[in-house]
């Protein structure tokens, strides 16, 4: 291995520009769907970049892309990196920004460990590229660290199909990223990412240390009526399943309203049978969540909803089936971690506070197996999910800095109890 | 030409089994969406049938599939016919029910006259399978009638493409079903349908003279609204696309409610984009619809929308853009064919009544060009656009007794002045 300089500032702007090429919108966006020829073609240069640097890149047997720096054998590794995919015309900062900065603070660490300026240190260090965090293509979403922390089992991953049939596996096999691999064994885990709210910009800070996320209820719903005329049949007569959706989609926002600024409601996915313009619907299948960062606010929202329900299938006269519907707490991550950040992120003079996600994130799976900080920079107006989601240069600088410390802090042991 | 026996009522009824199987879903309906693989056998099996009772088969510039018979060299047809294509998991006997009666009122017809009984004709008969008329893989519905009647362009019919970007003329040429013909000269017209309603079973009567149909105003509104993560964006920054069409689907019932049994309103499609469980949706289009058989009303119903959409854009933060509107009035049939028809149920001792349409016929666009005459035979309940969609044999037969004799009447000159 050659030892290289490390790369600047400058350096993380132009690959960064680079990254955002791959399925760029044409509107400042990307779209970049999981295992979407641009996530093919993203990966495969994000591969040449690691091995241009010495690190040995491997695929593991979901799919996540691995850029390895070993330096001392037989430790366990500091997983790093967030997922270059993206939702349909998309932001380009949203989880590519995460693994590029992941990518350059290993980079620098690696040319300092050779320069002597820091001391060699105790773990290894993993970039990581997460598949399929976004799940717009493939569902569930963080499927990548879902199937590495053993919560969603392989095969059920790879058996996932698109919306034209095709399998998570038939996606990815002939490209060469899946094998029998499991990944490295990780010791601790950072991630950065941009807010994706206002909370930051508003109190001028630079770095978010997460604490917790918010708590979430997530249902899918499937509305049951009755095929018919849309002209002939008499209305008195109808089972109008897009009626019975859409006033579900009507009631999950009044019940955000009714606790505002506490719970988060929202309906992004919503499919209609047989949608032909004279037919009235018989099937409408949609996926509903409520969010708070209170779990009592997000209990009584839950109730609220289930009377709703109930209420809809009176008065749109349909049956509503609950087809699934899973939920997580408000969980903490590492306070120890949270600790190790604030001391960084001083050391470094940048502002920092304490921060809640409202998204999930894989840190959110990793936290669960191993110590884990999450970092956020600021959103420019909160904007994400949007092709003119923005962050400012400058903040992205400052969190790849703060990551380098992040993640050298890890490697130096850190946070061994 | 051969003389043949004229088919009994039992082979109607066997003929019907078989073609009940094209497309069959296995719950008792169809599923036969136009140019589908199904429609194309069908299709081609309707030839074959045509062609052993000596009818000469041609399909025309649009892919309108005609059966002729010509008696009266160079005199011109009547157009007797519906349409086989259906909606997806559909009745069996919506459209297809009154092709196979044209053809088995022509066949008959032409064994009486071949027979002496009947006086030789003045008008020859054109049996026809209308294309497309229910619209539901291309729009516009009654594609085929529409182009033939001169109310739609044939270069845009043919250009109209479907969810994955197939045209119709794709969809058509390489089966042989396009040609430079812009088929038959019509003298006049003739079609039985089941009534999708339940008037006909209420009033204990065989034959329907549809005297007119419904008005119609029908919308295609775009609902823009602006991408956001479903979790983190804050709910006072949300333009929800969705939401503005949820609301707009539950409005359309309100108006339903307002004018009660004397205006029927609809939503049939509504599509969502990105579609993603963690977006909020930046844009929705539905395709709406208003009918009555009172113009003032509909004009209320049509003022009253029009202020509804103007509070969801408010309620909602979205803009609502109605992209395309088409509306037909009341419109009667002629009066001269409705007394025909009634002469001839009463000779064949037949409980009629008239009736008026709610849903659109591929009659409805010839009634424009020559006097036609629009029959129906009662349907259980009302259901259609369902697989439960059902008529009785003993209806389904009385229909083809009903159609020869009116189609009998009108080619020996009945309507002439």
């Amino acid at each position: 291995m050659t030892t290289q300089a490390a790369p600047t500032a400058e350096d993380f702007l132009a690959d960064f520009r680079t990254m955002s090429e791959f399925g760029a919108t044409g509107n400042g966006g990307v779209d970049r769907q999981a295992a979407s020829q641009a996530d093919v073609d993203q990966r495969n240069w994000f591969r040449t970049i690691l091995e241009a640097r010495g690190f040995s890149v491997r695929f593991d047997q979901i799919g996540n892309e691995w850029g390895l720096l070993e330096r001392v054998p037989d430790a366990p590794f500091v997983v790093v990196g967030s997922h270059m995919d993206s939702q349909p015309t998309a932001g380009k900062y949203d989880g590519a920004y995460g693994v590029l900065a992941a990518a350059h603070a290993a980079f620098r660490l690696a040319a300092a460990w050779d320069n002597g300026a820091r001391t060699a240190p105790k773990y290894n260090v993993a970039v990581v590229n997460w598949f399929n965090e976004e799940g717009s293509r493939f569902k569930p979403s963080m499927m990548g660290s879902s199937v590495y922390t053993g919560k969603l089992a392989l095969a059920d991953a790879l058996a996932v199909t698109d919306t034209s049939g095709v399998t998570v596996d038939e996606a990815q096999r002939g490209h060469g990223f899946l094998s029998e691999w499991e990944g490295p064994e990780a010791a601790f885990c950072a991630e950065i990412h941009v807010e994706q709210g206002r909370s930051m910009e508003r109190d001028g800070v630079t770095i978010g240390l997460v604490h917790s996320n918010w708590a979430a209820n997530k249902y899918e719903f499937v509305v049951h009526g009755e095929q018919a005329h849309t002209g002939s049949a008499v209305i008195a007569d109808r089972h109008d399943a897009l009626l019975g959706a859409s006033m579900l989609v009507v009631a999950a926002r009044e019940i955000a309203n009714a606790f505002p600024g506490k719970v988060h409601t929202s309906v992004g996915q919503l499919d209609v049978y047989p949608n032909s313009p004279v037919v009235v619907p018989s099937r409408v299948t949609l996926l509903l969540d409520l969010r708070s960062a209170d779990e009592e606010a997000l209990a009584e929202a839950d109730a609220m909803l289930h009377r709703r329900v109930a209420e809809v299938e009176q008065a749109a006269s349909v049956q509503v089936e609950q087809r699934t519907s899973h939920s997580w707490p408000v969980t903490p991550y590492q306070s120890e971690g949270v600790e190790l950040g604030a001391k960084a992120a001083s050391e470094l003079g940048l502002p920092y506070k304490e921060v809640m996600t409202l998204a999930g994130h894989d840190s959110t799976n990793m936290k669960d197996i191993v110590p884990t900080l999450m970092l956020f920079v600021p959103s420019v107006d909160g904007i994400s999910h949007n092709e003119r989601e923005y962050t400012k240069d400058e903040d992205l600088v400052a969190g790849v800095d703060m990551l380098t410390e992040v993640v050298g802090r890890l490697c130096d042991g850190a946070l061994e109890d």
